[in-house]
């Protein structure tokens, strides 16, 4: 007889140590930390589904996960994980939940520190950057992106992708402090696309590519005419919506 | 002939990794690193002076160092400095200025993370906290503070220190999301004093100790009438006043 339950988790973690979410022999990742864990609790083995798969070095503020199988106390699990790893909430789903395929969006959030010296509180948090950047052309940039557009030209042409098109609700660039903040959020994000979102961007705002080049990007050039893929420590899943129900307070 | 150039320099590091800032043989601490990496741009042996002393696990946001010698470009020391520790301004300071004795005030923060389950990107940079506190009895300690009190309780008994009355000219919390940051400006600190005073107000913040205990220890009671020492890798080195002008724009 199948298990009825579903569990879903919402989960942090600081990726510096991790060669990204997925499984893979011989490497650090969260899904085989989680999974781990999951089985000392459970005493069972367990296989989790996770709502975006990070690269390595990538963040997570509020990743979903979830596994089939009933819930257990977030401490419980927490103190089985390491400490890059915490899980904020685990609570029953529905029947059939997938953390994956019931995601509506997911929203992203690109951090830069915009002053002349590096930081010792923001090494592998944030991408240093002491360059000028045109705000007036980012936020263009920003603007564009918002829509439906084929983003061929922002994922490895070695991805395993079928559908280039991607929906994106919210796209923006807001300061605070010493930081540039990007947050976008989309009904899916496909390999690398938010770092090369970002060195693309960083190109226009930096006054090496013109605004109407980024926008002619978007409808489906070859990855050969975008920019550099940005390093992947300044990148923070930021979280996942269900049932259409948007993570970004903005547009 | 002596030197006659002084330079001031505005350095931030995470504490986690160091034994504190002072040089100790076989430790690894700032004043080392940073020693080291001056001695490699001028060519020869150079004696940093500090504002504040920091124990092993303290960070600092802008603490500030000052040595008789030519100021060096920070980039150059950047180049030489381990990604923990950032110098993010030198610049020539008058005849005879010394970091330390200059120093009019140091201001301090603390931060504490109060929410259940703890987290992978605050750990080593907040405390975490998941018991209740009494945010108005935290704030009577605060107002308490403000003024020149004897801290006789609020460091070691084994201290060197000779006079134990100190002149706190701000100190408050604040609430930024999940954390609770205490920050406090005095003329000067002795060892220890924020931690003893911030593991003593989460007494009273927690209920295990009145208002009226806390003001009492004020007037000098022996170190064994106060709380415990919290942990070191919640508090922050803000910044450094000189010629009377404020750090913190609280009162």
């Amino acid at each position: 007889m199948s298990n009825p339950h579903v569990t879903r988790l919402t989960l942090e973690y600081d990726g510096r140590e991790f060669a990204g979410w997925a499984t893979q022999p011989g490497r650090r990742t969260i899904q085989q930390e989680l999974e781990r864990a999951l089985a000392v609790v459970l005493r069972r083995p367990v296989t989790v589904t996770v709502a975006g798969r990070t690269d390595a070095g990538v963040h997570a503020l509020a990743q979903v996960a979830s596994y089939v199988g009933e819930p257990v106390p977030a401490h419980k699990l927490n103190a089985l994980l390491p400490d890059d790893v915490a899980v904020l909430d685990a609570r029953p789903a529905l029947p059939g939940f997938s953390a994956r395929h019931d995601a509506t969006s997911r929203a992203y959030r690109y951090r830069l520190l915009t002053r002349r010296s590096r930081s010792a509180h923001e090494r592998g948090r944030a991408l240093h950057w002491s360059h000028p950047l045109d705000r007036d052309a980012l936020d263009g940039c920003a603007a564009a992106l918002v829509g439906t557009h084929d983003f061929t030209a922002f994922t490895p042409t070695s991805s395993a992708h079928v559908l280039f098109q991607r929906e994106v609700c919210a796209a923006a660039w807001r300061t605070d402090g010493d930081l540039l903040i990007f947050e976008i959020e989309a009904d899916a994000f496909m390999r690398n696309m938010n770092r090369v979102l970002i060195g693309t961007m960083l190109e226009v705002g930096g006054g090496q590519r013109p605004l109407d080049d980024f926008e002619a990007l978007l409808e489906g050039a070859p990855r050969s005419r975008a920019g550099k893929t940005a390093p992947p420590h300044g990148l923070y899943l930021v979280g996942v919506g269900y049932d259409g129900r948007r993570v970004l307070p903005i547009r």
